[in-house]
């Protein structure tokens, strides 16, 4: 925000300059970046676990980071929203403006959901500046995930007792053009880290 | 977060302890508690001006904070809700759970938002641990609040061009336990801003 001359709130109503700390503040103070690393893909493929892990990487870095994720926003924010397609785009709309409002204070922001159409992200992507949205598609065949199923969702889907579940019976739409793609059914959680790291470094996010 | 045991996403499945960043990691880091500071008050009565204020004098001594406000939710994640009592209602609900988040993410938060209705003050002060909700009463005559009236909304209020006006045709329900009362037509802002870091200080949220 730029400079902003108020009125003082006392009786004497003198000029007051205020200056309300900007994100370039808030970076500099911690010493890196801030932007949104959206993690996309599969139920199963991988995103909660290496949006998770690479937060404590950079954690032991210094790196001020915050996960948004299944729990703490299907539980709080979003709990009106179903998983119907209306719902999921409000879901996905309103995930985008808090991560924008977290890049703004200064905060590496990983989220961690299905978001399974395109649209959507693109649309997130155009809330926030030039290289503050580094989509990253975790990659997994659905027969992987599928045997993986580590909530016993994808079980419950096939015996239709899920409505509207990505993979199933609901679209999932590729990123066309990601930042980054991770194969998580060829690399560790280990070498994704170092992936992301390296790609952070390249690009002077983080020292 | 507790650890959780997690399947490595390699082919070669192996147990692998996932340490999520928890609060608790962040205010290490950072060197300061989070809270959130709702500051609520009538239009005009110098929330904004406070909260600001606040955040930079905070800012200054390396705490991490960040403003929520009319300016970057209104336009942004609430930017579907109008000023009825059903989207105030939305409207507060969604500010208490973005702010229980960055509480979570170690942030000082700090809010500005007339914030009317008792019950929705509390419901946020709900979300959140003992002791992280310090609610602000920015108090200030009605009186004084018009003859400031700064974005010119009370003149518009009183000619029937703005329904549902704190103070002029919608009720405002003062608070009856705050943590802080600043009489905005009292004290200066700096006089205010010594007031609350006195407060953060005695209750050793901040160094």
């Amino acid at each position: 925000m730029e400079n902003k001359e108020v009125k003082n709130v006392s009786q004497k109503t003198i000029v007051w300059h205020k200056t309300s700390v900007s994100k370039q503040d808030r970076q500099a103070l911690n010493g890196h970046k801030s932007c949104i690393l959206w993690f996309t893909g599969l139920s199963g493929s991988g995103k909660s676990t290496l949006a998770n892990a690479l937060a404590r990487a950079l954690h032991e870095q210094k790196v001020r980071t915050y996960v948004l994720d299944g729990d703490n926003i299907r539980h709080g924010l979003n709990k009106d929203l179903g998983f119907s397609p209306q719902d999921r785009v409000e879901n996905i709309r309103r995930i985008g403006e808090v991560a924008k409002l977290f890049v703004d204070a200064g905060i590496m922001t990983l989220t961690a959901f299905i978001s399974p159409y395109r649209a959507d992200r693109e649309q997130v992507r155009a809330l926030v500046e030039e290289g503050e949205f580094i989509e990253v598609y975790v990659k997994c065949p659905l027969s992987e995930c599928e045997q993986r199923d580590p909530k016993g969702l994808y079980k419950r889907a096939r015996a239709g007792e899920i409505p509207h579940f990505t993979g199933i019976s609901a679209p999932y739409e590729e990123p066309e053009n990601p930042e980054l793609i991770i194969e998580t059914d060829r690399v560790s959680v280990e070498e994704a880290v170092e992936q992301l790291i390296r790609y952070l470094k390249d690009r002077q996010m983080i020292p």
